[in-house]
């Protein structure tokens, strides 16, 4: 990918998100290929847009539902 | 949330995903809520680890194969 096609992209995460994304990087990762946690952030996003369009229209009141509840919300 | 319990996280991701986080972000926003690209990527960190925890072996799989052949990886 050229240079100019990519953004550095910052986020504050909560201590419990760090874990997640070190424990999922970890089952993604095998003996032949180590999985960043930038690489599942990146496969995060693009399979929460994919499940987006794909899904039903009740998925986005799922995941409003989320964002209301819990520490994925507000800042940023 | 207290303040230690926050990590800045820093992510290069494609135009491509950028367009996909604004994209999302907006979908998810409302008249009365506003979601921010942050928070998507928080929601898609906690979306990604709870599927990859509850669903069948095969996913793992599914997401490696994702990695493998698209923007998701490499770098970082």
């Amino acid at each position: 990918m050229p240079k100019k096609e990519r953004k550095r992209l910052q986020v504050v995460i909560s201590d419990e998100q760090d874990a997640l994304l070190t424990r999922t990087a970890y089952e993604l990762s095998s003996p032949e290929r180590l999985i960043s946690k930038s690489e599942v952030v990146r496969l995060a996003i693009e399979k929460i847009a994919r499940e987006l369009g794909e899904g039903p229209t009740g998925q986005i009141e799922e995941y409003r539902a989320i964002l209301g509840s819990e520490g994925a919300g507000e800042e940023g």
